[in-house]
């Protein structure tokens, strides 16, 4: 929340972090896949299951690498566990990893030249995929706790991501519940970001429809004549 | 999301679009009209049933053949698919038509010189018009993929209509919910769009009242008198 | 939603309505008395009943008679009933008064020269009290709608406060909904308005708190010391 | 709501809340561990118990002490009672002490020089903290009324922080809903309470996002070389 990594951090830790950006992301995206195969491929798939366990792994690896890196460049010793408390979080649940997701928007940013979408249209469509990525991430998770418990109403992952849907908004219709603690763990993180996202995604969209309402008011007296 | 069109397009599309906006809307309360007819009537209501399907396919014509003279006009050839996504996507489903709605405002206000309302209260009106006429859509698309399926919930069009209340409003009681897959996908459109739009009316309302009640700070004194 | 009325209209008529704001609001609360009454009373309390439903007759007389009050001083003649839209509803639904709490506020204000409270303070205190009103309102005509329906789940008075709680907060349980069409509309009715009010108390809120820590900034140099 | 205790209490009231509000901060966390204990140890852990009623009790005094002398101090006689509505209101409900977090927070913040987080992360930290310590109260009051209820839904203490998560976040599934009265009105104040103070994490994160978001692009020019 405080934006000191920008400032204060040595120089040779900001050229790490821009460079491994991108390739840290595909990186996450390849763990979200070989967690999504692991926890969805029906049981007797074996060879591929084992094979989705190492990658999840290797990536983890190649997390923890990073994290060991940057904790050595950062110069801050044991004190940079406590500041980039939001990175010790994400290398200890991965799920987590969506959330680094502007870091990734800025770097290919600053690479590319191009002309950038409004302010508004760049938080909508941060949050949005934040959300969305969270939400997957969330229902694979949901899943893999609930599906064999015998009272639970999370049977496929169809009816995960539809769970996921409604707590993301906060319909919350009670028809697909998690039932056992660490489902209801995930649940209530869910919860929480999701709030937070998906209002800044309604709030964003709001001010966006008031600037447009107003610019046409604006643009009005020349188009009138 | 972003104001490019009214800047870079051509004029020629310029002058299509502000001239064919009200009659399409007309087209486009049509094809609902025909959609619910289709959707509501008894089944035995057989030439009625066939004549309204010919209306919902006829009408679907109609915005093809605009869709394709916008592609022609705008220079864009492949491009525009995707530079118009939004315009697309109606295309495809054409009962999201309604968010097109300020369109058509804004062609009507051009039109008639009369004083407009506050910024605020055209916020309000367009979210809710849109909000409103999308819950009518998502009301018709479930009910008529829930009605028949055993173990549903929404027997019959008062229960869809319902259902989209509490959906659009996020209290999402959970008595009348969606249990068929493409159920649910309509459900999930219609949380989103929804949450944006509701979120957008109480947000102008909320800022609404904040300007009147420090409006009215301002005129005291000289009425105090 | 225009403020129009404070403009253009006759002084006579404004003269009226700041006259007579205070007296109808004492009136408005006899008729949601009466009402209260009418609907909790047991079966058997027959005498006390037939009063309270005089009552409610003899208080919708008067709102009649200002309304005819109003029209004729208005001078807008047909056009009244358009204009004053929200007016005309608050006449045909008289639960709705409660909406009209800002204007008995303003009048009651102008009368004390006291010192107001602050900007935020006023739109919660008039956003929150006209949710709880209509809040109670709505909990006094579904508990009339539902009460005796056989499968209803608001059997009791308190079940219909507590319904009306989850829906105004749109948590939405489930467990008390209201299942005849006349108890649903009612709920539409109160989504939607205690949507927008108590979007109003959460937005005025948040802008209160961060009034107060950015104050709080300013102050501190000096305290410091 | 009003600011008027920092400016017209008299100097020896505002010394005393200086040096008393942490002090009594860290009774006001005893007497949560002691209710805590009281509500959550088996039955027969009899000794234990009655110690933990006695800490509750002994707090209680400490906090109607405090009462006491700023009533005296503050020279307003009975309209003490009025005019700090809040303070009185926390006497009498005591869980409802984590609202006073705020002057806790400035207290603190005074004494050590440090450089402080910026103004949304201050709000975000204070409304969350808050949300979090009003939950674990509502989930232990509503824990000890609901799970000796033939047919309540909330058995575990689980079940009540679940319930509370879903309560606060406005999700409401319906699975573990409060039946009793005492469990109702509890609830209806952490709906109230909660939709505040969540508003005010959710708007202040949609805030900080687009300031993140500004700012980049204020960076942009000289980066960019």
């Amino acid at each position: 929340m405080s934006d000191r990594p920008a400032d204060s951090t040595s120089p040779l830790l900001r050229r790490w972090e821009q460079r491994t950006e991108v390739p840290l992301f595909g990186v996450s995206l390849l763990f979200l896949l070989g967690y999504a195969f692991w926890v969805l491929a029906p049981d007797d798939a074996e060879p591929w299951r084992d094979i989705a366990l190492i990658l999840v792994g290797t990536t983890w690896l190649v997390f923890a690498a990073d994290y060991a890196v940057r904790l050595r460049l950062s110069g801050l010793g044991h004190r940079f566990v406590r500041v980039h408390w939001l990175d010790t979080m994400v290398l200890l649940l991965p799920l987590l990893r969506p959330l680094r997701l502007i870091r990734v928007y800025t770097a290919v940013q600053q690479r590319r030249e191009q002309p950038r979408l409004s302010l508004y249209a760049r938080v909508i469509s941060y949050a949005g995929a934040s959300a969305l990525l969270l939400g997957f991430s969330a229902a694979l998770a949901v899943y893999h706790q609930e599906h064999k418990v015998p009272d639970s109403t999370i049977h496929t992952f169809g009816d995960a991501v539809w769970w996921a849907c409604e707590t993301l908004t906060t319909v919350g219709y009670g028809d697909a519940v998690p039932v056992t603690p660490s489902g209801r763990v995930v649940a209530a993180g869910l919860m929480v970001c999701g709030l937070a996202l998906l209002g800044a995604v309604t709030g964003s969209f709001s001010s966006w429809l008031l600037q447009v309402f107003r610019r046409e008011d604006e643009k009005r007296p020349p188009e009138g004549r």
